[in-house]
């Protein structure tokens, strides 16, 4: 590692504001209120359950969740994901790093929870984090007509749309939010969701967004008619059959698409979780995936919605370079950053390496969060930051040693100029109603 | 990086002539006559495409494929791909790449034509590049018997006889090239193949080539009478079924192997394409990959004609370890090198690793350009060399660190043996007429 | 590189112990009685099978062996698979390294085996591999009750039970090794089973282990009867169908959990060989993987036996970021390491990094050897510390430039003591009847 040139672009990296284009920030509760709700965050009390090697529910309480995670911290020692919260607390809660492998938890617990509950902490953390914009993911019912901070962008999370109509009450909350009747009519259905697409448009919304299994292909063309066959049985309470639920989900996706092409907003896949595949795990740790999740179930929907915009993020490091390749030819494709298992050090430096080689500069996105609460945003920005400068420094390296007949300059200043155009600038071009 | 190293091995691979065992280069035009012929080629214009964010046709004039691209170099800059058009621009056409920031389309296109029809471009081409061999990809009814340059080696592509023969009028034009009567005949069809293979093994063929769909698992033992079943339905102008492609497709996989081991030729294959699934694509950037595509159909066939040499590339990066593995212990797979979106250089350099560690030296090709105009070659090899010499410094130095009971020590020289084992003499060896 | 930080490293590492935590070393005859045992190694054969170009059979004496690889060695040169035996050269035999290039076939043959036959042979190699636990591969009806080298760890290998019931004439050879009368009986036959695992845990056995085909999905709960009406065809002596074979499979994996679970002992999963695939390899060399093979067939076992540890190995590349996930998030699987095509350095080096950067260090074990010879294990082990001072020195570097609001501070204390943890006490830790 040439350290001298990766401290000089790390250091310049570090300056840059934050636009991070996909978070689980709440409106109304941006940041922690209890250090418990930092630590109760499902990174840790996955790993610490992982850890103890027999598996342990997770309590509600944010005090007993401290608890949980706690005795478990050793084996975490050095892992990037307790790294965010050594982030946090240096950063936020003015605690030390150091602190936390010689102090007791009553006394981290009681000095984190005093910097928490100060009154300026939520515009502290706003301001040392230079956060400019974070998109938020919201459901189809939530009402966000009184929510004013421009910076924290509404994003309409439409999972319970296409795949849990049957089981999270959609329908009922779909009729209560819109006034619509639905019933067992799907074009009523599809009426209600219109409206509320109206409402996320009026209120400037980021994209809408769907997480979906592996290898997901839809059947295409389904009627309206074949839908509300389906419809019926989860308006009278049932659950759907697999085929069923695919017939919905297939309907539903495309009527997205469409309300997203007439209203404006992209569309961002999220593709490749299996849900509650372990048993025995905590709130969101129960998912994982397959390696060999692909992504040309989406090709038909890609070409016939020419007009829309898809960015799509894939939680396996295998899909990486297709989703590249989509990028690199599809007009309307743009490669998300990295989401979950593939968001660690090995693999956020390759496909970083591959997106700087081979897209054009404005069809990628460098990184987002995923953060639950504000304060996750800057350490995890600055893991990305770091493999970014070392990535940057090997390309200007290369560039050094290579001839011009084959490889473009590059410096310091041009390197930061591409930095800014994937983290600051593509974000908000390739986000938000057009 | 080891500057020094990187930078002294990398001189001396730029020394070396190049054997460049598949390109599309044509042996009558094999040079541009337009620079509209070199940024028209397909990475460019699909990028631009991609780049603008909705889809444009790709125009068929040289100077409007100039018009299509040039507003978007921008957003290319940077790209391994605009890096091998301004590696043309400063070897052949006297243009140094900051005047392509700096100068005008319209001066940057005069100057370019006025190096392109010079009288000695060709043999510039040729003598810059130091090309002593460059393959090519000739359709079965090419007459090449007045091709009289050595340097060029035939190369015979049955993707229309496998694949195509309901769609590229494949019967009536093998009927004509050969003077067989073939109608709904597998048996004359096949006599007529092997005409093919004849009059390519006069010319010295290189091998014959073959691009598959991903995870291509053919039906095993097709009898000629069942594919004369298909053939009937192609001989009457029908589309073949999904089925029945595959019969035919699989019967004649068979017979060219069969014809590969009577006239000793190898017989690469190029598994993993899907072709024509982006709708709005220009030409030649329609076609994508999908990460679970696996190489185990091909088992029987490479088991049965032992005595065949199949040279195998792969175009997704998930197959790059599973075809080392066929390598590794299969007598007759050879890996052949990166093609199309693998070829950049985080997975050109995992790949090259891999192969150095655990292959004989006897069973790989370094690089191979996928080239279709000449000029092509030079700056893509030396994007590849870039990364060799990268590689090499990294396996010095690894020897230099270990003692002598862990790694055989690598010098400058060594390295240099082992890349020109690699890149020049193993094309020779694994191809051809033996 | 950074060399001084790394030779460091590496030199610290050397002087650890080696835990083995999967071998194939044999109880009554750990180290070869001739250098043809060590060429003979598959690794050797098979690369010599496949770097001479057309197969030819593997003789039986260990002489005949030598005069099979030999001629191959120039061409295997550089390879980490040579290198494992001109580091048994080197440290066991006496002869440097360079001699190998320098004398001839007979000379080498001849030091060599003077060497092998030297009456403290085999304590050299104890003692200079500074060797404290090897985990043995022991078929079912091996007699282990004079084995009596604590050093030596028997595991019970459970593939005759499970995929070869009708090829391995198992239900015979079950029968003679516990008095149970099985024939058609499957109750019968998992009584024997048992009894197997008691022997095998009064043995202080490390744990069961099994081999499983890529993508392998078993069906859930077979019952004893239906297990039962596909043992009738097997004790018949007929071979069984595919779906035959895997509700057999299916019932077994089920009850080997069982067993586990009743006897304490792990049960060692290493999914993604597909056996005998290439009809022309020498003995060990005809078995492959596919890049697809995923690991989501295991779901419903692993939640089910949530009391028993499963060590799970990849042989694909492609999974490694898969296995990761499960080891983080569910409780009860340890990412074991790096088995055969991926025990390579560019594969050891990203995995490792990843297992480092996500996981708990106490849920992953750093390295096996898969040896068949003890001398094996020291050349093996130190192809995997250099890449694991690399990988270290990185870290290192890493957390130097980062600010400690971003990175864990790592030094070379730190460092060792990780990987003290993952090569040495974890495999101590997880493997083990508790």
């Amino acid at each position: 590692m040439n350290r001298e040139l990766v401290t000089k672009l790390l250091n310049e990296l570090r300056q840059m504001p934050i636009y991070d284009a996909h978070t689980h920030v709440m409106a109304d509760r941006p940041v922690a209120s209890h250090l418990g709700d930092l630590l109760g965050y499902h990174y840790f009390t996955e790993l610490s359950n992982s850890s103890r090697g027999r598996p342990v529910p997770l309590p509600e309480d944010p005090g007993a969740r401290i608890d949980y995670v706690w005795p478990h911290l050793p084996q975490l020692k050095g892992t990037i994901q307790l790294d965010w919260m050594l982030g946090i607390s240096e950063a936020f809660l003015g605690i030390p790093r150091g602190d936390w492998w010689t102090k007791s938890q009553k006394q981290i617990t009681e000095r984190a929870n005093a910097a928490i509950t100060a009154k300026d902490y939520c515009a502290k953390v706003w301001e040392r984090s230079n956060i400019k914009k974070a998109y938020m993911t919201n459901q189809f019912d939530e009402d966000l007509s009184k929510h004013g901070d421009a910076r924290l962008v509404p994003c309409l999370r439409t999972d319970d749309l296409v795949f849990n109509v049957d089981s999270a009450n959609g329908i009922k909350r779909l009729e209560t939010c819109t006034g619509e009747t639905i019933g067992e009519n799907a074009q009523a259905f599809d009426r209600a969701v219109a409206k509320i697409f109206d409402r996320f448009a009026k209120w400037k919304m980021g994209y809408a967004a769907l997480g979906l299994p592996p290898s997901f292909v839809p059947d295409e063309d389904v009627s309206t008619t074949a839908a509300g066959q389906v419809l019926k049985h989860a308006a009278r309470g049932e659950k759907l059959t697999p085929e069923g639920k695919k017939v919905w989900a297939s309907f539903m996706l495309d009527r997205i698409s469409a309300h997203c092409a007439r209203v404006k907003a992209p569309f961002c896949l999220m593709p490749g979780a299996d849900r509650g595949v372990y048993a025995h795990g905590v709130p969101s740790g129960q998912d994982l995936f397959r390696c060999d999740g692909h992504l040309r179930g989406y090709d038909a929907m890609l070409n016939k919605y020419s007009d829309v915009r898809y960015p799509i993020m894939v939680v396996s490091d295998t899909a990486g370079l297709e989703l590249v390749a989509q990028g690199w030819i599809r007009h309307n494709v743009y490669v998300f950053s990295h989401w979950w298992y593939a968001n660690n050090p090995a693999d956020i430096r390759r496909e970083l390496r591959r997106r700087l080689d081979v897209l054009p500069r404005n069809k990628f996105i460098g990184f987002h969060s995923d953060g639950y609460w504000l304060e996750f945003l800057l350490p995890k920005f600055n893991t990305y930051r770091l493999q970014m400068a070392i990535v940057l420094a090997e390309r200007i390296e290369e560039s050094q040693v290579a001839p011009s007949d084959t490889l473009e300059p590059l410096d310091v200043q041009g390197a930061l100029a591409l930095a800014e155009r994937v983290l600051l600038r593509n974000p908000d071009e390739i986000m938000g109603v057009k």
